[in-house]
């Protein structure tokens, strides 16, 4: 038996066991091929990957080391007798082969991969290997089946209500911060409507981050469910909800793959609604030449996806195809978008006006799910709440109930993008704008991101600002810049 | 900058570099989402998976550690002043995304995905995404473009000679070392055969592996000449050779997977045989139930490709078909193997005759290449090359020009699996047997393994003994003898 030893070193998402070469009991490099093996003490086990030690401040070679989540994991203290064995392949990985040999998996298959993959029994390189084996080759019933096996993997919410609503944006546009606008309004008008959000995937912030600027959003699923008790909405990180645990993981891989198919995409959203006990559904997907949905052909494609696996799974479900052809609002990254938010919430007249038709565009069709309100006046009294204040004050009491975050400034190191020459602002790339902000140092740190000056349609002076990078630290501000100054992601039209 | 530390783990195959958590220069958290990040100093760089650090002992905030491959690529002295930065995406990240979508790719893009590989900017989970993409998913000419491109990466021999003959097995059968015996029948005629030969891949055995108990594998390119100008023949191992880099790492990462394509395996064979430089080649193709290959359909589908591909690079190739319905000879793991070879080699009469009958005829057939030799006189030659002991005094000059090893001996844990009942042996699992004697310990522990007593067709008594396994120690011992205990196996008939 060795002795376990936890060696404080964080491995993301992936469990590591560091044995030392010279360790009396068992031979490292027999496990060394192995995708992972198991460390038992106990009745307890888990399993990670071998990392070979020949460094005697880490481990002495009677000792076992586990990296931070393996240690968690266990759950053991220092110190206790723990034993090593090559893990068994899991149980799911037959089914996981057949699907890289091209066959159809059905529901039992999909369950028991999702279950070895929350219960850790696959490395990154397999579950790479069931994304990338999944990607675009799966049947519509294969997503239904996947849907509903992420969604019964990991806890499932109820809610006493008969109406419980929710919307969510497929991503993608920077700045698109809907969620904070129409949770309050919705939730003003009375009905029920649990936001989790997620953080940035490969943007510049998700939802979560930006909400994160204003108030508490790593909330458990029983205060959650006393907030909606208390002021109908919230807007929480679903990854603490632990909605679906094997999404989180898959999102972590197809993050580090920058692989991001359509079914993945309506099963991680669906199952993650259908664990929220959403019964109505709003689905945004913007369209537009940067993002990720480029032509309306494709738009109706993935529409039908989730229509088809929203009625099977009996989620009251409906899609909006939007304009994607440009960033929403002035403000990409947590701080800057958050300002947006309130300054529409508040009937600030330097609110930017296609966050606010927008969100009130969105509130206005969940409200269409109210049984009691005529059809056809949801946008009127979306409008309505939002003109008359009760949306931001509704939004204030969801800060307070969820907890209000210290205030956060914009990055104080500035520098403005200008126009090279006059003309008027013809296209403004979504990716590369993400890309500026992400470099400056968004969504880690909040107040960096960049402020758009100009849209599409604006007409430009040569040397006017387009847009002003904010960050917090030099070399992210030196990445940023650098980015910007290489192609600010504009287009300009000749002068007129 | 950041100091270099040696942190003195190793990492097998990814490199990994360590930040430290309260690192004053870059926050670790930022770049926690990457795939990789790149560590350079002065003109040098490498790429890394991040671990972030909290261990004091491991490294201070000012140091930036690297595992032990990471730290050798870099090249650079402890202490260095290096510094970090977001890894760009490999330029050929975008084929493989491609792939993912279905793409067929070009010469171009698998050069560029093959050469990034090789360069270590892919972590294990990307290279995991281009095979699980590439699996069953490669036409014929994307398997020809991938094998030129394997073959063009990594280094190529030369040979004087007209006549370079080859022989590749595709494995999937335990004991089967008819090269053992090949290459000293054909060198003892006078034709050059530099057989290069792999390490277990999920056997308990590689022919490398085998031949190492006998001797030196790791052999450089240079050597491996000067050997063949001598002797005519060799068996060594072709990672050692480093003829085809990007195969090693291919193949690390398909055995943490499990997987094994046809398309893969053609490139992953003919890239190596260009690359050594041979032009007449036999290939053996095992066909049976718990082989590779389980079907003659599936065969001669993969007879064609590799004839397809085959006849494209130039290689002159014949395929043979041949009776992979159970283990060839007694022995399986190394020093097992290598005493069934060396008493068919001095025709020893305990020396199993299916081995000796297929190394008869695989010899035979590449005798046919030598221009001189009367046609359909190859096995007549053969079988007198080693019935003369010529092959024998061959092999033993093939030894002494690689370096005799010390002897190894069998495993000492012995136990023998008994005949649950009287019967006939109907059928023996080979995917079975071979699980069993890698649990033994094979190949790590050379002299561990399984010692078949009875073979398909063979009469047994109840009670009587099927095979023994032979085990180093004694966990693995037990992990073998539990395994053979829940199922040995073997088939038998009703007795009769």
């Amino acid at each position: 038996m060795l002795k376990l030893r936890r060696v404080a070193i964080d491995t993301p998402r992936e469990n590591v066991v560091y044995l030392a070469r010279d360790c009396p009991i068992y031979r490292a490099e027999k496990f060394q091929g192995l995708a992972k093996i198991e460390i038992a003490a106990g009745g307890r086990s888990v399993l990670a990957v071998l990392n070979i030690s020949d460094n005697a401040h880490l481990l002495r070679p009677d000792e076992l080391g586990l990296s931070e989540q393996a240690f968690r994991q266990l759950g053991l203290p220092e110190g206790s007798d723990v034993s090593v064995a090559q893990a068994a392949p899991p149980a799911s990985r037959e089914a996981i082969r057949a699907k890289v040999t091209g066959a159809r998996l059905g529901y039992a298959e999909f369950e028991s991969v999702i279950r070895d993959i929350v219960a850790n029994r696959y490395s990154k390189m397999e579950i790479a290997a069931f994304l990338i084996a999944s990607a675009s080759f799966l049947t519509t019933e294969e997503v239904l089946a996947l849907t509903r096996a992420m969604a019964a993997v990991g806890r499932r919410l109820t809610w006493p209500e008969q109406t419980v609503v929710d919307k969510h944006c497929i991503g993608g546009i920077p700045g698109n911060r809907t969620s904070m606008i129409v949770v309050p309004i919705v939730a003003a008008h009375g009905l029920s409507i649990p936001k989790t959000s997620s953080r940035a995937i490969t943007s510049p912030a998700g939802t979560a981050d930006t909400m994160e600027v204003l108030a508490r959003v790593e909330i458990s699923a029983e205060e959650m469910q006393d907030i909606v008790r208390a002021v109908k909405g919230c807007i929480v990180w679903g990854g603490h909800v632990n909605l679906s645990p094997a999404d989180d993981i898959l999102i972590s891989v197809e993050r580090q793959l920058g692989i991001d198919t359509r079914e993945q995409l309506v099963a991680s959203i669906l199952s993650k609604k259908l664990a929220a006990g959403s019964s109505y559904l709003i689905i945004d997907i913007p369209v537009g030449p940067s993002a990720k949905v480029r032509s309306l052909a494709d738009a109706i494609r993935l529409r039908k996806l989730f229509e088809f696996v929203g009625d099977q799974v009996g989620l009251s479900l409906n899609v909006e195809i939007t304009d994607g052809s440009q960033p929403i609002g002035n403000g990409v990254g947590p701080v800057l978008e958050a300002r947006d938010v309130l300054r529409v919430l508040h009937g600030d007249p330097a609110a930017p006006g296609d966050l606010r038709d927008r969100a009130l565009l969105l509130a206005g069709r969940i409200l269409e799910f109210d049984p009691a309100l005529r059809g056809g006046k949801g946008s009127l009294r979306a409008l309505e709440l939002l003109e008359s204040g009760a949306a931001a004050r509704q939004f204030d009491r969801i800060i307070a109930a969820q907890g209000p975050s210290p205030n956060i400034a914009a990055g104080t190191m500035v520098e403005d993008v200008l126009a090279p020459r006059s003309g008027v602002v013809t296209g403004i790339d979504c990716y590369r704008i993400a890309r500026v902000a992400r470099m400056a140092g968004a969504p880690t740190d909040k107040g960096a991101g960049v402020d758009l000056f100009k849209k599409v349609g604006s007409p430009v002076e040569a040397g006017e600002p387009l847009y002003r990078i904010h960050a917090e630290h030099a070399t992210d501000f030196r990445f940023a810049t650098e980015m910007a100054g290489a192609d600010s992601g504009y287009a300009l039209s000749k002068a007129s």
